[in-house]
C-alpha cells in the first residue's frame, strides 16, 4: 500500500522552468488549493539529469521533491529512458532503432531506441543507478515509474541476433519450426535458425508463425528491458514499489507479460469524450480500466489523464462542465487508487503546449478547468476509504492481445476487417447494462470460480484454454461462445478434424462454413414460436454455417442460402451449459440474451430495480462493506429511483436522480 | 492434344504432407468420388526438391505422380522457379529484386526474383534439368507448368544494363530515342544510352517513352526466362507440350509475347461472385475467357479457380449453391479444355490456409462443396465431346494492354481516372447480349474476317492497326470507333496534322478538341427526328468536339458549349461503314447502335430469339457440329423459351427454363 | 518599365522543333495574327545550349531571337537552372536533391537540384555567363526569367552544414535556440549547433522551432541561390531587370523574402475554371492577383497562363467560350503588366504534351482556342494605355506564410483541419463585393495608411504586428481580428500570461479556451434585440471562450456549456475601434459586418450602387484617371445598371448588361 489515500496529482515537468523559481512557488500555492497529493516527476528529463555523457546533474531534481515534500506532496520517480539526449545517439547511432525495411531511424520523438542495444542498457543503467542511489531512501518518493508507454520494435541486427536466440530457445528444432509455421508452403523452409529474418515490409509478411512469433519477442525484449531498469534500481537498494504506464488498446506488446515485471499496474487514459454519446465512451474506457484491474486482479493506478482538451487528438474538444470530475471518478470506481493528470503545468513550446494542463500559461486559478480539478480534489478527498479495496466480478470476459493480433493479420475470412474488438465490445457492453462487474482476461488466466465466461471469437487456442472452458461448464459453468472460435493454434496453424476444436461436444456442434459478408449485407436472427427470443436481429461481417449434434436451436438465420440454419444454439453439457452465437449479432441481442440467462441462474447484484439509460455502476469491495458507485454519463438529469438502491450515501446528495454528470456513492455493509 | 476429355482437378501439394502419408490416401479415395483426373504437382515445391545446394531429392515427387497415375490421375508438372528457397537468396543476394528506389527486397512472399541474374538462371535450368531427366519420358506427365503468374520486374544493376542494351537494339541511335521519346522537352536529352536508367518514383517518371519501352522490356525479359526454362527442359528431350499460368487483367508484361513462347494458354480465374449481379461477374470473366482464347485463337486451360470462398480477397464470400458448376461450365463454353481447382487439398497454415479447396481440413465427403464439385465432375465427363472444339468468332473487339499503359500513364485528359476499361467493357455486355461469340485482341492481329471490329478508345496506334482499318473497312467492315482514338504513336508521341490520325476519311470527321468531365458532371445525347436513335443517353468522363466532313450525324450533345455538336456519326467509307462516338456514352447506347446495326447487316446466332436477362450464351463448334452453352447466372428460375432454341440437348433437361445457376447444352449438327 | 504596352505571348520551346524550320515560320504567322508582342524562351534548354560539359550552343538561340525580334517580338530570356542536363548529375552526383529520410534522388523531373552545390552554382554560373554575353545588349531582350517556379528542398549534408551555420547566425548561443525552440520539452536539448539535424520523417518533426527555422533557412536558401544567378548576370553586364516567376498558393518558401530578390514580381496562374462557381474561382484567381502585386506594391507579370484545359490537373476542363478572355483580362484589372501563355506551342512528347497551347499539334488558325488568343491579343491592345497603372487600396487583408506554417504544424486546437485559409478567403470575398481594393500582405508591412485591416486568426506574432497594430488603432484605424490570435511568438512559443498577446487592450477581452468542433458539428451566433445584426450564423471548426473588459458583446453563442458567451465584440479603443470575431463563422456574416461598419465609417469606391453577383470589379489608379474593370463572371447575362457606374468607356459596349463573360472598362478622370 502506497498511502492511505487516493493519490491526486500528475506529470511534472519543472526542468522546462529551471531558470524561473517563481514558477515553481506559484505552481505549489495552486496544487495545494487543488488538493494535489501526488506528482511524477523525472520522465523526460535525462537531458537535463546528464547533460554531457557522465556528467551528473541530480541536485536539481533533488530540490524540487524536497520542496515538494516540505507542502505535503509526494513523487512518483521516472526513469529517463524514454527519451535520451542528443549526444547519445550521436555517439552510439546503434541505440537508434531500424525500421523493417532495413533504415534506421534519425534522432528524434520519443521511444525512439533498442531495447536490445548493449550500450543503450548500459546508458540507462548508468543513470538509474544515480537516481536510486540518491532517491533510494527518500520519504517523498513514493514508487519508481519505469520509463514511458512502453511500444515499438527494432529491426536491427542485434535485435535479430536475439530473436534467432529466443526462437531457438521456443523450438526444439528447425523442423519444428517449419512445422508450426508451416513454411512448406511457398518453399519458405528454413534450414537453420540463422537462416530467420524478423517480418519486413520489403521481404516476409505472409508465414503468420513468424508475425506471431516475432510480436511475442518484442514483448519478451520489452520486459527484458523493463526487467533490465528494475534490477539496475534494486541492486543499489531501491525498496519502493515499481510500475510502468500502460495505454489504451495497445496491441505492440501484450501486456499480460509486461504485467508480470512491475508492482502496481498503472495506465494513460484519454478517451474522446463527446465524439459519441458518452455512456458509449464510458463503456469503453471502463472496459479498459477493467482490462488494467485484471492483469493482476488489484487496484491500478490511473496514471495520466487530461484536464480539459487533448491537443494530439484529431479535434482539440472541450470537457463539458463536470465531465472532468465524472470520469476521474469512473476510474476510482473501476479499481484505480489514483488520478494523475498529464501535465500539472502546460509547456510553452513544442509538440504537447497545447495539451490541457491542471495550470495553463495565463496561470490563474478561476480558470475554469483548474476549479473542476479543485473539486475533483474535494471528491477524493471524501472517497478516502475506498483506497485499496477490490472488485468481485462473477463475470469473466475473454479478450486475449494475442487472438487480436492472429485475428487481424490472418488471411480471410474478411481481410476488410475482422468485427473482433466489436463482439468483444457488444458483450461487454450488454455486461455492463446488467450491472455486472466484469474482470477481462486472456486466456492464461483460470476461469473456475466465474458464473459467466464469455468467449467472443476465439479464433486462437493457447494455454489450454480449451481444456479449462470444457472443465468449467463441466462442473457447472455457463459459456458464451461466438463464430470462429477454435480454428488454430497458437501458432496459426488450422485444426485438423473440425472446429470450433475441442469444444465440439460443449457447444453440442460443429462448424461447416463461414460466410463473409460484403460491408454493405447483412442477414438475420429468426426466431420460432418455442424459442425463448421474441425479436428478430440482423447481423454483419461474418456469418457460420454449423451442423448441430446436441445442442438446441434457439434462433435461425433469416435469409441467403443458409436461411432456417442454426444461428443461435444452446446446449447442456453436463452440469454447465453452452450458447453459440453463429453470427456477429447487433448489440440487443446480447441484451435479451442475458434477460433470458438471468432469469433461469442467480447472479448477485447490489440492487433490486434496473439501471437506467447513460448510468454506469461500479462496486468496490471493502472489508466493512460494499462502494456502489452510479454515475450519470449524459448532460441531462437521470431519475434512478427504477434502481431502488438501498445503503448509506457517502457522496452525493440524492437517491432519485442524478444531475449532468453527477455521481453517487453508497456503501452497503457486509 | 492432351487428353480426349476434359481435365479436372488442380493444385496440388502434398509436399506439405510428406509425414502423413495416410493424407495421400485419403486424397486419392476423395479425387476418385470426384472424378478428378489431372493434379498440378511442384509449382511451390523448391525448397523440398532441393534443400540445400546441389542435393536434390525427387523420389517423393515420383512417388506421389506414380501412386496418382495407378489411379488414373495425370498430372501437370510445375518448375519451381516462382518461389526460391531460403538459402539461395541468403548465397546469392542478387537474385532478389530491386525496387525502382533503388532499395533491394528482403527475403519473403513469392516472384521476388530478378529475371536477369545469371545466378538465379542457372539454379534455374539445374532444378529443371533433374525435373526433366525424371519426367520427361514419365506417361503421367501430361505438360510442364513452368513457374506461376509471371509478373513484377527488378531495378538492379544488371536488368539496368540489360535495358540498355535493349534499347540499343530497337534504336538505331541516341539520337532517333530523343526523338521518339521526346526528351528535349524539360531538357532530359541523352547522349549515349549508357545514361538511360529505369523509371523510377525517386526519379524519372514523366517521358512516357521511358515508361512505355520499361513495360516493354519486362514483357521482353520475362519472355526471355519462360524461354530460357523451356530451353533447359528441351535440351534434356521433354516433349511434352509447356504452359504457364497467365491472370486477370494484367498489366504488368504484355500477355501477346509471353503467348509466343508457350504451347498452350492457360489462366487462373478468381472472379467475386455475388459482389454485384452474378450476369455482369460472368461478362467480366466471360471477357477475359474469350481474351486468353484470342491470345493464340485456339482451345485454352482454365488452370485456377477456387472452388468456394478465396481468403485473400476483401471478403471471403461463400459460392452459393450451383455457381461453383456454373462458373465451371462457363470456362468449357467460352473454350477451356479444362477445369482446375487451387487447390486440392487446405494448407494447413501460411497465409492461403483459408483458401478455399476441394478437400478441407475437416476432410469430409459430406461437405457441401465437396459435393458440388463431384457434381461438375460427372458434367464434365458429360461434355467430353466437347474436348478440343473450337469457336470461330464473327466480331472482334480490340483491347490492348499497351494501349491501356498508354492511357493510363499520359497525363491528360483525365488523371482523375480514364475509362478505357469501362468503354471496352461497355461494349463486350453489349455484344454478348446479342449472343455474339467475341473475339478479344490487340491491335497485332489480323482483322480481316470479322463482321464487326469494335475500337475503343485506341489512343495509341502501332503494329500498323491505322492501316489494316482502313483495309478492313474499304472491304466492307464494319468499325465501331470512339472518342480518343489515333492521339499518339508508339512511343506516346502526338500524331501532327489531326486526329483520329490516318482515320479521319475512315470516320468521316476530324476531333478540335476533347473535354474532361468531373466525376458528378454529365452531358447527354440527344436525337433528331430523322435519327434512327430514339431515345436520349447520358455521358460522361470526356465529350470530345468534332468537325464531321462525310460522315452522317446521327445524334448531337445535349448541353455544356458544345450543345448541338455531333455525339454519334456513321460514315460510309468505300465499302464498309464507319460508327464514330464522341463520347463516354451510357451502355444502353450500345444495345441500341447493334440493333439498328443488325437491321442492315446479316451476322449469323444460332437460335432465332432473344436471349433473357442473366442469361450467358456461347457457342463451341466441333468438326460435326455447334455445342451452344446457355446458363442462367441468377438465383431465380428464368424462362427461355423467347430464345426458340433449336437442337439437341446433351446436358440439362428442360429447353424452357433454366433453373438457378443452371446450364443447358445443345447440340446443332452442321 | 519594359514596354509601353501590354505584354502578350508565351512559353516557347522551340528548341523542339530545330530539325523542322518550317514549324518556327509557321509559328510566327500565327503569332502574328493573335498579336504576340513577346515570348519567353531558353527557360528548359540547357541540354541543347550545352548539350556536353563545357560545349556551349548559342548560335540557334539567336538566331530565333533575331529572327523573332524581326517581326516585332520580343524575348523574356530563362537561365536554364530548373532542369539540368542528364551528363551533369551524372558526373557530380551532388547536384541531385536528398529527401528528408536521406536517400538522394536519381535524375529525373525538374528542380530536382541542390541549392547548396558548390558545383551545381558553379555550372549555373558558367551557363548564365555563357548567356548573358551573348544577350547583354540584345535589343530583343526584355528581361532575365531566372531559373522556374522556385520550390521544394534538399537535406544532404552540405545544406545540413549550411544550416547549422544559418543557425549559428540567428541565436546568439545553442542555449538561446534551446530556450527558443523550447527543446527541454522530451528531453531534445542541443549542447551545440553541431548536433542540429533537418527534420525528417524518420527523426524529429515534433519540434515546431525547429520545423519553422527549417523553413526559413530553405527560404534564405533558395533566395540566395537567385542572388547568385543574378550576381553572374550582372557581373558580365547585364542590365535588363530580372524576374522570377511565382505560384499559386506555395508555403515551400515565404515569397516575401524571395521578392526582395527581383526586379518584378510574375506569377503562373492556372485556376480550376467550371470546378465550382465561377465567380469563386474568380475571387480565388484575384486573392493570389492582389498577392503578389502586394508583393512590391507595383504591377507584376502574368508569366503563364492555360490556353485551354491543363493537363496535369485531375480533370482537363476545356475553359468555355469567353473564358479566356475573361480570365486574362482580369489579370490586368487586378495590376498585371501582361498576359502570357504557357504555352505558345503544344509539344509532341512527354509529361505536357497535352497541356493547352495557343499553337496545337493540328497547327490551324480556325481553331476554337486560337481565335480566343487572337480576340485577347486585340482587347490587349485597346487597353495599352492601362500599362504601368497602379492600384491603390485602402483595405489590407493580413495573409503570412509563416503564420501559415505555424498553424499547419501544430498540434491542436484542430489537427483534423485549422480554417486559416477558408477564414481569410471568406473575409477577401466579402470585401470584394463591397467593391473594394485589397491589398494581401505579411506581417512584415506596413499599415498605417489603411482604413481597414482584416487580420484573421494570426496565431503567431512577429515583425512586432502587434505594435503596428496597437498603434494603427490608437490613431483610428479599424482591425477586425479573429479567434485564435497572439498566441505564440516567432519560434511558436507560447505567450505567457494570456491572449490575444499584448492585444488585450485593443481588442477589450482576454481569451479563456477554446473549443475544436468536430466535422459534423456546428454552434451559432445569434444576437440580442439591441445588436446591429438582425440574423443568425452559424459557425463550425473553432469557437474561442472570452471574458470581455471593455468590449461591447454585439452576438453571443447559440449553443453548447458557453451559450450566451460573446461570439463578437466591437471595442473602442483610443482614436479607432477593434471587431472580435470568436469563432470560424459563416461568410455572410462577413458581409453584414461590412455593411454595418461602413454605415458607420466612410470608405470611397467608384460607383454608388450594388455590385451584382457573379460580377468582380477592379481599379487601376493612372495618372489622369481611373481605369474601373467591371468582369462577369458566369454564363449568364448580368443586368449591371445597379451600379449606377458612371465614366467613359474604353472597352465594351453597354453601359447597362454584361454579356456572359464580358468585360467592361471605365474610365474616370480624376
Amino acid at each position: 500500500m502506497l498511502e492511505n489515500k487516493i493519490l491526486y496529482g500528475g506529470d511534472y515537468n519543472p526542468e522546462q522552468w529551471l531558470n524561473a523559481p517563481e514558477i515553481l512557488e506559484k505552481d505549489i500555492e495552486l496544487f495545494l488549493k487543488a488538493k494535489i497529493n501526488t506528482v511524477t516527476l523525472g520522465v523526460f528529463s535525462w537531458s537535463v539529469l546528464e547533460p554531457q555523457e557522465g556528467n551528473y546533474q541530480l541536485e536539481w531534481l533533488r530540490k524540487i521533491i524536497d520542496r515538494l515534500f516540505e507542502n505535503g506532496i509526494k513523487t512518483i520517480l521516472g526513469t529517463p529512458s524514454a527519451a535520451r539526449p542528443k549526444w547519445l545517439s550521436d555517439k552510439y547511432p546503434e541505440v537508434l532503432r531500424v525500421r523493417d525495411n532495413g533504415v534506421r531511424n534519425h534522432f528524434g520523438g520519443r521511444h525512439n531506441h533498442c531495447y536490445t542495444s548493449p550500450v543503450y542498457r548500459e546508458k540507462v543503467a548508468m543513470i538509474n543507478t544515480k537516481l536510486a542511489e540518491e532517491f533510494k531512501d527518500h520519504p517523498a518518493v513514493l514508487m519508481w515509474h519505469i520509463s514511458n508507454e512502453f511500444g515499438g520494435e527494432c529491426h536491427c541486427e542485434l535485435c535479430q541476433a536475439a530473436f534467432r536466440k529466443w526462437l531457438s530457445n521456443q523450438y526444439e528444432s528447425i523442423d519444428e519450426l517449419n512445422n508450426k509455421w508451416w513454411t512448406m508452403f511457398w518453399s519458405h523452409s528454413y534450414q537453420s535458425f540463422d537462416q530467420i529474418e524478423s517480418p519486413s515490409s520489403i521481404g516476409e509478411q505472409g508465414v503468420h508463425g513468424l508475425n506471431l512469433d516475432w510480436r511475442r519477442f518484442v514483448t519478451a525484449q520489452t520486459a527484458d528491458f523493463i526487467n533490465h531498469e528494475i534490477h539496475t534500481l534494486k541492486k543499489v537498494g531501491v525498496k519502493q514499489p515499481t510500475t510502468t504506464n500502460l495505454m489504451y488498446s495497445v496491441t505492440d506488446v501484450n501486456y499480460d507479460k509486461l504485467a508480470e515485471t512491475i508492482d502496481i499496474i498503472s495506465w494513460d487514459t484519454y478517451p474522446l469524450w463527446h465524439k459519441k454519446e458518452d455512456i458509449l465512451i464510458a463503456y469503453d474506457t471502463g472496459f479498459w480500466h477493467d482490462y488494467m484491474r485484471s492483469l493482476k486482479n488489484q487496484p491500478f493506478l490511473l496514471m495520466e489523464s487530461c484536464p480539459t482538451s487533448t491537443n494530439w487528438q484529431g479535434v482539440s474538444k472541450l470537457k463539458a462542465p463536470g465531465l472532468l470530475e465524472a470520469a476521474s471518478l469512473q476510474a476510482v470506481a473501476h479499481g484505480s487508487d489514483s488520478v494523475l493528470y498529464f501535465q500539472m503545468r502546460q509547456s510553452r513550446g513544442s509538440s504537447e503546449k497545447f495539451h490541457g494542463a491542471v495550470i495553463n500559461n495565463e496561470g490563474r486559478d478561476d480558470a475554469r478547468v483548474f476549479k473542476e480539478v479543485v473539486k475533483t480534489g474535494v471528491d477524493l478527498e471524501k472517497l478516502g476509504e475506498v483506497y485499496n479495496t477490490a472488485t468481485k466480478a462473477q463475470v469473466a470476459l475473454i479478450y486475449d492481445v494475442e487472438n487480436r493480433w492472429a485475428i487481424s493479420d490472418s488471411q480471410g475470412p474478411r481481410n476488410d476487417g475482422m468485427p473482433y474488438m466489436d463482439m468483444v465490445m457488444k458483450a461487454y457492453r450488454a455486461l455492463r447494462r446488467k450491472g455486472f462487474d466484469i474482470d477481462v482476461i486472456s486466456m492464461e488466466k483460470e476461469i473456475k470460480d466465474y458464473t459467466l465466461v464469455v468467449v467472443p471469437m476465439l479464433y486462437m487456442l493457447r494455454s489450454g484454454i480449451e481444456e479449462k472452458l470444457e472443465q468449467y461448464v463441466s462442473n457447472g459453468g455457463t459459456v458464451i461462445v461466438t463464430c470462429w472460435t477454435g480454428i488454430v493454434d497458437e501458432c496459426d496453424r488450422s485444426f485438423i478434424g473440425g472446429t470450433p476444436h475441442h469444444l465440439q461436444e460443449v457447444v453440442g456442434l460443429y462448424s461447416r462454413e463461414i460466410d463473409g459478408l460484403y460491408d454493405w449485407e447483412q442477414n438475420s436472427f429468426v426466431a420460432s414460436e418455442q424459442s425463448p427470443f421474441k425479436a428478430e436481429y440482423y447481423c454483419k461481417n461474418l456469418c457460420e454455417v454449423v451442423e448441430v449434434t446436441t445442442a438446441k436451436v434457439l434462433m435461425t438465420f433469416g435469409s441467403d442460402f443458409y436461411r432456417g440454419y442454426p444461428a443461435v444454439t444452446e446446449n447442456q453439457y453436463k452440469k454447465g451449459r453452452a450458447y453459440y452465437i453463429c453470427a456477429d449479432v447487433e448489440e440487443k441481442f446480447y441484451d435479451d440474451l442475458l434477460d433470458i440467462w438471468t432469469k433461469e441462474v442467480k447472479i448477485k447484484i447490489p440492487f433490486s430495480g434496473k439501471i437506467p439509460p447513460d448510468v454506469e455502476v461500479n462496486i468496490r469491495q471493502g472489508e466493512e462493506g460494499k462502494y456502489i458507485f452510479v454515475q450519470n454519463f449524459s448532460r441531462e438529469n437521470v431519475d434512478i429511483s427504477c434502481m431502488k438502491m438501498e445503503g448509506e450515501i457517502i457522496m452525493g446528495d440524492d437517491k432519485m436522480r442524478l444531475s449532468p454528470y453527477a455521481t453517487l456513492v453508497f456503501k452497503q455493509n457486509n
